[in-house]
């Protein structure tokens, strides 16, 4: 086996580790220099001041976690998630999200608090192996947790205000995609009962939105099953629009998890209609999310400009059952390093200082000036001329204007 | 060989991890719940704006670095980095402070920004085996680079803006402690040339402040030193205090590094006295900081409500170099953690959002008048009341004020 890139020769098996330069970081992370900051920055405080006028209350928690805990209940593959030993042996992943630390939380430090629970947060998140793909292992996440409700009232109230907080990062025009894991579930129960195997198989395409690899696999199935039944699981793919897909949805299946499934959806709608945000809306239910965690409504945001979703959430009410109390919850995240990629010319112009000059013998008097000029607000930056230094023309653009004190 | 605690049991030799129960995060790790991110963020907030007054602006790298590049060059020592292995084999560090990615960027992605460069950051760091001893394993710093200015009035402006810090972030009483490692390194150098173990030792007692243990060190040396020389030794102990602490250094050492180090200083007061701020800052020549780190002058901050320095920073004249860059820089950086854990009573009151409950017949009403009042700025959280049933009363202290739309 040969192969050969900057960092490790691998030449007939035995692998020659070569330092990295000085000067390079790891693949998958990235530097934010100061005009990507402040865009950061603001993307950051206007969606988490929008969240707290929804009465959402920001939370931190560590980078690490045990591996065991957290990490395992995470919705995030095993080999994505990083990994490290602390001094006692035990294993820790550093966090791949934020639902899982919070679920933890809410069942230790918050456990008296009552319910329903409102928190927020913005935090970097880290996905090994996600670099292969040129995607980021290391990036953020902007996103709230709405703990112990779970009516259509909930789920409503969380994808109302994913679309408030996409406006409030500046993406100014998107669709937000809502479908429902138990009506895909009731479905295919229906159709292929305990045909475990082509029941995930069917899953995966539609993860993989494989429509063409979808319709080939029902059509291998037609000796198993009958032309109806066939007909009912193609039609899932045209469940896709307002309102309307509700009825047709409800006509096209008796099974009762996918009846109350969608009685659940067109509940959100109502209310969704009620916030008057359902413009932004579309019933999409082929979209499955990742359906080994979500167990209700679930949902994704695009973005006009972006080709990624932004955002995505969703109910998952197994999941603080794990850390021992037993409640359900519903949450989403924007994808904000996409937003931030993907949103342009959004943040106020770039702030030039004033440049304060002085002699030492003006050394006071400039930097007084200067304390009086930040004391307002403005950005000054100071510089001493020593005497018989001929005084330097300044680069332009540089500075909002010059002060000089000789 | 017994030993027990609740993570691992060795019995015989033998280890038995038991897993962590699902509630529990690492040890020197903590969770930070709303009450205190307010806090944080408060303080954070305030002396991101401070410094950016003084043209400073925010930079962000990422939490992984390259052990054999950041880990390495940074002032922790090797066993109490957080290493992990990346895919390919090549060892990462959990970055251990802000000085060194810095370092790595200045050099690299800003290599043709004109000098002199300003730069601040808010970000969390990493440390193990800190935990043993009650500290944290992870915990945030707030601070500035200044690069490629060696002067006393950089060295100035650092420890002025410091000072201008820990007011924006609350600390109302404090004092600087200023001193010059290269005073002390001239001084050894001219009472004990050539003794490396001693120099060290000494040094050690003043990192330590263990004064007994310095003295004792020094009668000990009596067989290898002369009578003034021994007193030359034991004045250092005295050199603190204001000004007039330049002088007395002046006369105690005739070594030219020892006497340009001083001089250095003496600038440094003058511009802190043209700053007005000079009645916060002490010299104190005991204080030797990182050794191995610090190229000139080191300073430290002590507030009196907190038993711990609240920010540290000096000249690190060989870091850039590392990394491919001579140029030299000076800084520092506040124990945010610190200030956070001992200032209290300085965040706004916490924001008690209005409670709007609807029935479902009403509930576009209650919904428009909650993003009515939300687009004012204030926290509102919405209740649907279900037909039929009791309305029922909310607990004291929860809400500003409770409006209802039956």
């Amino acid at each position: 086996m040969k192969k050969l890139n900057i960092n490790n020769l691998i030449i007939d098996g035995v692998t020659f580790v070569t330092k990295p330069k000085g000067f390079e970081k790891p693949v998958g992370v990235r530097d934010y220099l100061p005009y990507a900051v402040d865009k950061l920055r603001a993307i950051e405080q206007n969606v988490l001041d929008c969240m707290s006028r929804w009465g959402y209350r920001q939370i931190m928690t560590p980078t690490m976690e045990f591996y065991d805990t957290v990490g395992v209940a995470s919705s995030t593959s095993d080999q994505k998630l990083f990994k490290l030993l602390n001094n006692r042996g035990t294993t820790l992943v550093l966090r791949s999200d934020m639902t899982s630390p919070i679920a933890r939380v809410v069942s230790s430090l918050l456990k008296e608090e009552p319910l329903p629970i409102r928190l927020s947060y913005h935090a970097n998140v880290f996905r090994a192996f996600e670099e292969e793909a040129g995607r980021e292992a290391e990036f953020f996440q902007t996103g709230l947790e709405l703990v112990g409700d779970d009516s259509p009232e909930a789920d409503a109230e969380v994808v109302a205000l994913a679309i408030a907080s996409l406006k409030a990062a500046g993406v100014t025009s998107f669709k937000i995609a809502m479908g429902h894991v138990g009506f895909l579930n009731g479905l295919f129960e229906e159709v292929l009962a305990g045909g475990v195997h082509e029941q995930q198989m069917l899953k995966q395409h539609l993860l993989d939105r494989n429509y063409v690899g979808f319709r080939k696999a029902i059509r291998e199935l037609e000796l198993t099953i009958s032309d109806s039944q066939r007909q009912e699981l193609e039609a899932i793919l045209r469940l896709r629009g307002g309102k309307e897909i509700c009825d047709q949805a409800m006509a096209l299946s008796e099974h009762e998890l996918a009846r109350s499934s969608i009685n659940h959806l067109c509940k959100v709608w109502e209310v969704l209609e009620a916030y008057g945000v359902s413009e932004h809306v579309l019933i999409d239910l082929t979209m499955i999310g990742d359906f080994s965690y979500y167990t209700g409504m679930t949902f994704e945001g695009y973005a006009a400009e972006i080709g990624f979703p932004v955002c995505s959430g969703g109910r998952y009410d197994n999941l603080l059952r794990q850390f021992g109390r037993d409640v359900p919850a519903t949450g989403f995240a924007l994808k904000t390093n996409r937003i931030l990629d993907g949103i342009h010319g959004n943040v106020e112009e770039v702030v030039r200082p004033v440049l304060i000059r002085y002699n030492a013998a003006n050394r006071k008097k400039g930097l007084e000036r200067a304390g009086e000029l930040r004391s307002r607000g403005l950005a000054v930056v100071t510089r001493l001329i020593h005497d018989g230094e001929a005084v330097p023309a300044e680069a332009d653009g540089l500075y909002d204007r010059v002060e000089d004190f000789f």
